[in-house]
């Protein structure tokens, strides 16, 4: 016998995404996506360099507040270039929360560096500053203006704060511990394009933030990312290290550092200028199809919607509900029944730690995420299911 | 006063490639490439899945004779991860030419291991296996099964053989080479797809082949490339490490190894889906254009136009003039002269071992590769200027 609460669930979700199938995130092309793709093909313009590569540079920072954005082949190369020229060396801790997607850890891998897992917050779903500071006074220390791990002998070099389905993590309070414990904060921005906290867009508080237009973003770019940053020096480092560290040179191939082949072609980036076109339109559906969950959950007792932290504009890229504690033990028959009558959800991702290859890494009490992990549930959140025309 | 050779090839170059500016390698579309774009538009599909990943990955497996393609973000990636599941370890030496773009060298230090540099044949511009068996025979030793490097004490694990500009290397050579030596087999096809060697395509002779999709290549994704390989294991390795890792499941977000963001888009496989289609076409207007050149050059005294070795077929991707010893001196002036007037020319690359990240490396003596440095220019080369109604 299936619980009342599943079949509320089933009902509140038909009621606002309307039939099946619906998938979790569609992406939408309704702007000048194919006028553009069709430049790119006529003016023979489609590989590492092209004017939709510089445009959509330039239109990012603009949009985000950066003063300088370079964009990449993918969120997780915006990430494994943030962390290097923002320090970390092979053989560094790097503060994540264990409660990401898997790419947060694998960039930090990617730099021969390792993964330092850390708490969540229950409101925000980001890091917890509070825990963390409580944690790091215990087991770290800072000498020669480095954060030592007193547990492995490990400098702590950074940390990664994420902003989670594109809900805004703690940043002040983050920003606080990392000064005090000497952390370099690289802000992993990949779900938060269109939120802002405290007034500033997402993404540029630290050294470096690191946006993702994969096929299920806000915004797509088929696969594609971008490094935002303030310092120019750190800029101009990351747009040598993606493109192989060559020197400008009429004719000659010299290359003065081991670097990347990280470069969003122009096609890839013709698409993210069709939508970057498109960005505010989705902003008000997603927030438009938010406030159509919160009314049709209104009455369901032992679940809440996410809304946004006080000061913050979230993007609602994933629509994020989550269970109390005393029916946690749904959350896999809502995930079944939804997804067998073709509503689409997902849960949160499995815990870093508790992946196979991240099971030994150092790591907090990890209470907050252990418990989301078995309790959030993301609903269909396509921009489209929040349009005027909509049900 | 500008040396006679000098004009002569100017005068030549422009004979074959007509009014300038000429571009040293454009892409052409004029197939499909559109309507296949607007099919991801329309499909949605235009990120990490989607049926033209599908297709080319079977279409490129048929067209070379692999068993198995696995397409990525590009050419770097795949011999990145074409390296790895040959089983290349951290603090492993791989035997790579000292002629090649640096993505040959870069791939080997993204993983963890030390390229050491090998020297060129004059002929084939590829590696030259009478060398490098004298080489190792001074240098090397096979114990327990592995090529042990007597000067470092590491393990030479793998030989990277790469197909200059198209041109096939001695593939029966390195791979007599590679047994003796226990060296695994990973071959750079970066430049060489439509170029066969007696009979079979290039990339399918070692453990694994890499291509390369870039825009500058003979059919190109925008950024792209693949991993080619008979052994069913090792395409699975590939798909697995160049997709996060992630293990099947409805909703579950569960990676089992850490793992690379290397997907290829839709997007950029539809576009090179409607290229390979003319990849045939493409292939004749590069073989008369290389005749027109050899026509065009026949009274020129003191170069060659590299031509294809006895039982290759050479997809001449790149057409390449070669300098006598006695007129290298002109190198210079002659990309100079080509470039001033606008007809595009371009040297091949600086050497590895002559490259700041990558000068402490082990190598052989590198004379050949080091010469044809100072000696080889490459025309401009684009498909059109072969095609019939060109000039």
């Amino acid at each position: 016998m299936t619980h009342p609460l599943v079949e509320q669930i089933v009902a509140a979700i038909s009621r606002v995404a309307g039939s099946p199938p619906v998938p979790l995130h569609a992406p939408r092309f309704g702007g000048n996506e194919l006028a553009y793709l069709k430049e790119c093909l006529d003016t023979t313009f489609v590989s590492s360099v092209g004017p939709f590569v510089d445009r959509f540079e330039r239109e990012l920072a603009a949009y985000t507040g950066a003063k300088h954005a370079v964009v990449v082949v993918n969120g997780t190369a915006a990430l494994h270039i943030g962390l290097l020229v923002s320090g970390v060396l092979p053989g560094d801790e790097v503060l994540v929360p264990a409660l990401t997607f898997v790419a947060t850890a694998n960039a930090v891998a990617h730099c021969n560096a390792t993964p330092h897992f850390v708490d969540s917050c229950e409101k925000t779903l980001g890091i917890d500053p509070q825990a963390l500071r409580t944690y790091l006074e215990r087991n770290a220390e800072v000498r020669n203006g480095c954060c030592l791990n007193r547990n492995t002998g490990r400098v702590i070099r950074a940390i990664v704060p994420m902003h989670t389905f594109g809900h805004p993590a703690d940043m002040q309070g983050i920003l606080d511990v990392a000064a005090d414990f000497n952390l370099t904060v690289v802000e992993d921005a990949a779900e938060s394009l269109g939120s802002t906290y405290h007034g500033r867009h997402t993404g540029i508080f630290g050294r470096v933030g690191t946006l993702s237009f994969n096929g299920n973003k806000i915004i797509t770019t088929g696969g594609g990312g971008a490094l935002l940053t303030n310092d120019v020096a750190l800029a101009r480092s990351a747009k040598h290290l993606t493109t192989t560290a060559k020197l400008p040179h009429r004719w000659e191939y010299r290359h003065d550092e081991v670097a990347y082949n990280y470069r969003l072609p122009n096609l890839n980036a013709a698409l993210g200028c069709a939508q970057l076109e498109q960005l505010p339109v989705f902003l008000a559906e997603k927030r438009r199809l938010y406030k159509k969950y919160r009314e049709a959950l209104s009455g369901v007792v032992g679940v809440r919607l996410l809304g946004e932290p006080e000061g913050c504009v979230c993007n609602f890229w994933l629509q994020t509900l989550i269970l109390d504690d005393d029916v946690a033990v749904l959350h896999d028959s809502i995930l079944a029944a939804t997804n067998d009558v073709g509503l689409m959800t997902r849960p949160a991702w499995v815990t870093m730690h508790r992946l196979p290859p991240y099971r030994d890494c150092p790591r907090m009490t990890l209470r907050v995420a252990e418990s989301l992990e078995r309790r959030i549930i993301n609903l269909p959140s396509s921009a489209i299911l929040g349009s005027e025309g909509a049900l």
